[in-house]
């Protein structure tokens, strides 16, 4: 397996490239409309071709670069079903694999953040699971909008990933203080919002209690994502620069 | 491969057992007096022989589980050449790759903590450092016994560690917070002690400045892990448990 973990500092976010060396295959998840040059540099680099890009979920923090990806590269767009995004080439139901070349993701059904998130499991020694903002080091994914559900990320932490493998190594969708990754035995034990002790209520009154500000690109990211990066007309001046290279396709 | 990561609670100490699933052999990188039967039993419930211990050093903190790992299972014991202790049966030396079944890792001397100290490196996407007690998540080894040396520990951390790939996991021989996993990347960013930018002079200060407490078992876990885990006569009662049944051999 060829594996990258590539960080995008503006939002904070981890791309993550997984190439299958014999067919020398490629997705990147969760992919960064800023980054889409050196996501694509270094594709070509390690001399593998871009098979499809894979979304957790609909971000508000950021635009996907998978529209653009796409353009350049003829990837396919990949990412949960039930998001219903008619712009996705495929279409990934909870419980199924995804293979390419001789590699396989499952995945996995993580509710909570937003309704219809997705944690991608990929099996090995130690496995690796691609957790989006779901379960995150120290810390999770909000639940005050996108249909996000305090009850529910707990249900699908403890339910759908704490029951993987203890050595599981996990890789989220973002890290704001210079963390690259976790365990799942780690985050049992030290999580300050999830380790095993804290009940489905005392996680609630947590997540109720977070007050945290609306995110900066929340009103142009999300239309903009529900058309897989496409940047919206109404995005703020501040914004625009990786979107003036994005309105082809 | 087959790994896993195992915690000595009195200690706060890292095990590693790494198995080649075709040979069906197994090593164990710094195993635990008080957990060798804990061990052999996930050993033995993996389907997996006991090829070899490995030391990173001569560790001040606990006794080796290595002597009575040879006698339950008649493995071999491995460390660092440099420390010149008869009681091993296989000397490596700085450089050399160590092999069991389909496995190898790379043997890199990483003086600092001890003088003699060894770091071992599994390469593979991403790969695997051991790094015992230099580098450690969000710290390092203390160098204040043991022919310990700030500048050379830096040194070791820079030359030999910060030179693998960004992505490789780091796995230390101990954490006291509750953190398993880290990498390479994410310690140049954020380790107090040692992210890039601080200078040699910088953590040779730090390190002077720590006036951390004897370990307490120092006294007798030296001498005994001169003898790859022999308990000392002079074992204070409250450390006597698992000598008493370490008498063989």
């Amino acid at each position: 397996m060829i594996f990258r973990q590539l960080f995008e500092a503006s939002s904070s976010s981890y791309t993550y490239l997984i190439g299958c060396p014999s067919s020398k295959l490629a997705i990147l998840i969760d992919p960064v409309l800023e980054t889409v040059a050196r996501d694509l540099a270094l594709i070509d680099e390690l001399g593998l071709t871009l098979h499809a890009t894979l979304e957790t979920h609909v971000h508000a923090d950021h635009l996907t670069g998978a529209r653009k990806l796409k353009h350049l590269s003829g990837c396919q767009i990949a990412g949960p079903a039930m998001d219903k995004l008619p712009c996705r080439d495929i279409q990934l139901d909870a419980g199924q694999t995804y293979t390419w070349g001789q590699l396989q993701l499952h995945c996995l059904h993580v509710p909570g953040h937003t309704d219809s998130h997705f944690a991608y499991y990929l099996p090995g020694e130690p496995g690796m699971i691609f957790s989006g903002d779901s379960l995150m080091i120290d810390g999770c994914g909000r639940t005050d909008f996108q249909a996000g559900n305090a009850a529910e990320l707990y249900q699908s932490v403890h339910q759908r990933i704490y029951t993987l493998p203890d050595d599981t190594l996990l890789y989220p969708g973002h890290d704001y203080q210079g963390r690259h990754v976790s365990s799942i035995q780690q985050e049992k034990q030290r999580n300050p919002r999830l380790k095993l002790g804290i009940s489905q209520g005392q996680f609630e009154s947590i997540m109720a209690e977070l007050k945290l500000p609306q995110p900066s690109k929340i009103q142009f990211a999300v239309p903009g994502n529900e058309q897989c990066g496409k940047c919206p007309d109404d995005v703020p001046a501040e914004f625009k620069g990786p979107c003036e290279t994005n309105q082809q396709g």
